[in-house]
């Protein structure tokens, strides 16, 4: 399954850190790229260094606006699912969603245009409490890919954790040229 | 399952949303509470609105600091997990969890203390790759109530979701006395 993501919104300073994890989780649950509007840049240099260190191919691309990527998207044959706490439940629309090839998930920020519920293909919902677009990521990367994304091997680490049950255990290959 | 959470750390005026979000998840993926050491006491606020309007009775207490309560807990018979990216992983570990009568979740901020790794019945990894604790607490959550969290109504909401494929539907239940 080729997952990306298109983060809309953010107008607040405030709101950096949020969106620096948005890209963080969408980078560790297997996502390739995240599109992103009215950001700060220091986000493109995070998650560089972030490849760098820990491996894999994750790029963030700037975009002016929100509405050419998703047109651009469906006629590449991309289903696109809206995170909304007003979705449909993520426990009734799972097994549908995991049989799709192609997915980019739109993650809004506080209030996003009534018309991406409408060129969306799937509206769903994490739960329909309010949290966090960090979590409702999360969760739905999670449920798609069935845990599956937290086998995977991202190439090219330098630093890479052997899980352990005490402490911390870190397998560093720094290559010289 | 009875669920609390504490997070610990976070000295930086820049987290504040992100210990937000990781109390909203704690209420909204069934903890009963969270507590909390060196934050903001807006969030208190912020989490009693979110009762009051959505249901429920979700509480904050605020520590001065993590240690006793982590002892203290253990005495109750809860088992204390600590996720850290270095941990065991979640894809492993979720089956013994769920037989776990009652937890308490430690969500560190950047660095924790090393005694935390010491004192946990679990150190658990949500992948082995950088994210975020929101979106650790959120699938740890996810995965050992097996979504069930979802289906659990929040009692006394004065707006309640009726989950919907397109738009908003919000059942509001306005009590006069």
């Amino acid at each position: 399954m080729e997952i990306e993501v298109v983060r809309i919104g953010q107008r607040l300073v405030r709101d950096d850190r949020v969106t620096t994890h948005v890209a963080l989780v969408s980078r560790a649950f297997g996502a390739k790229k995240i599109f992103m509007t009215e950001i700060n840049p220091e986000i493109k240099d995070t998650l560089r260094k972030i490849n760098e260190t820990w491996g894999g191919n994750f790029s963030v691309e700037f975009i002016e606006k929100w509405k050419p990527i998703i047109k651009k998207k469906k006629e590449e044959n991309f289903k696109i699912i809206h995170l909304s706490m007003y979705g449909e439940k993520i426990n009734d629309a799972q097994e549908k969603i995991r049989k799709e090839k192609k997915l980019l998930v739109v993650v809004g920020a506080e209030k996003v245009p009534r018309e991406i519920y409408e060129m969306a293909d799937y509206n769903i919902g994490i739960g329909s409490q309010p949290h966090s677009e960090i979590s409702a990521l999360a969760i739905l990367l999670d449920r798609i890919q069935e845990g599956q994304q937290f086998e995977k091997e991202f190439p090219d680490a330098k630093r890479k954790i052997i899980p352990t049950k005490v402490g911390k255990n870190v397998q560093v290959k720094e290559t010289r040229d």
